[in-house]
């Protein structure tokens, strides 16, 4: 794990965003993470060009700052996300669904904590969550909305996990 | 004050957009604060028609169900929002401001808490910042980032005020 750089925003939270779709909410993701001190990954396809002037218009000059990694599978981003820590890989994970799973108003995030977060339109896809039912997490809100919008939930989750992870905070003492 | 509906989101939040420029962002707020159960305040002048389909489809079909007043002025808003808690008005302020005040991680909310968000470009007046300068509050975030998204922004704040708010949680026990 990496040491933090600094002690207000926290190291080693990892968002993972499957199949987004658009443009500005990967801009602002990209934004928010750079500014929390997380690592974002993209995992193809993609419903814009890395190119594309939402992208990086939401993402402003912070666009160089953003930590990202694109993805060609889900398979692959865990992969690679599988070697940056020693806790069970499983545990690690935080699947975001409006369906179901714990609410994000009780977790307790931890470093090495991978946020998860389905396309726009789709979630994520059912066979993951299925995979993986005991990890999901769902933000609690009234009857009538369906879900937020992804880069708000997004920014929620990442301003929770980063404030709760610091050195004092290892795996070990759970 | 009014009775909450539901305990898992809370009530007596008021949010205020003060000029927003860009309408997804209001449009993501409306939808956040439908979501969350709060209140939803833009000051004019707006950088957008009410009927911007932007801003319409950033709330999507969940418009009918954001709770908005619009004012004509700052003044015109805060003499509106006064008559809604016995607290003292100062004391309910939370003034967003990417320049100082104090860290969101630290702030506790209270119902009947509004909280004052300023333009995407500006942020909020100088002049309210320094008539309620010990009501601020900064989002910590890393050096090389100025800000963050103001809607992204929104939703923290929102789902950590609503959170905090709970029939025990009452002004009088403070």
């Amino acid at each position: 794990m990496e040491a933090p750089e600094k002690s207000e925003v926290g190291p080693g939270i990892d968002v993972v965003l499957v199949h987004p779709e658009i443009p500005h909410n990967s801009g602002c993701a990209g934004r928010l993470t750079a500014a929390m001190g997380a690592r974002l990954h993209l995992v193809e396809p993609l419903g814009f060009s890395l190119e594309d002037r939402y992208l990086k218009r939401a993402g402003l000059d912070y666009w160089p700052l953003v930590d990202l990694s694109v993805h060609g599978s889900v398979e692959a981003c865990f992969d690679e996300l599988r070697g940056r820590s020693d806790r069970p890989f499983e545990e690690r994970l935080r699947l975001f669904s409006a369906r179901g799973g714990e609410s994000l108003r009780e977790v307790r995030f931890h470093p090495g904590d991978i946020l998860v977060f389905g396309s726009e339109s789709k979630g994520l896809p059912p066979e993951l969550l299925e995979a993986h039912a005991d990890r999901r997490v769902r933000i609690p809100i009234h009857e009538g909305v369906r879900s937020i919008n992804l880069a708000n939930a997004v920014a929620i989750a990442v301003f929770l996990a980063t404030g709760e992870v610091s050195p004092d905070d290892l795996p070990a003492a759970h």
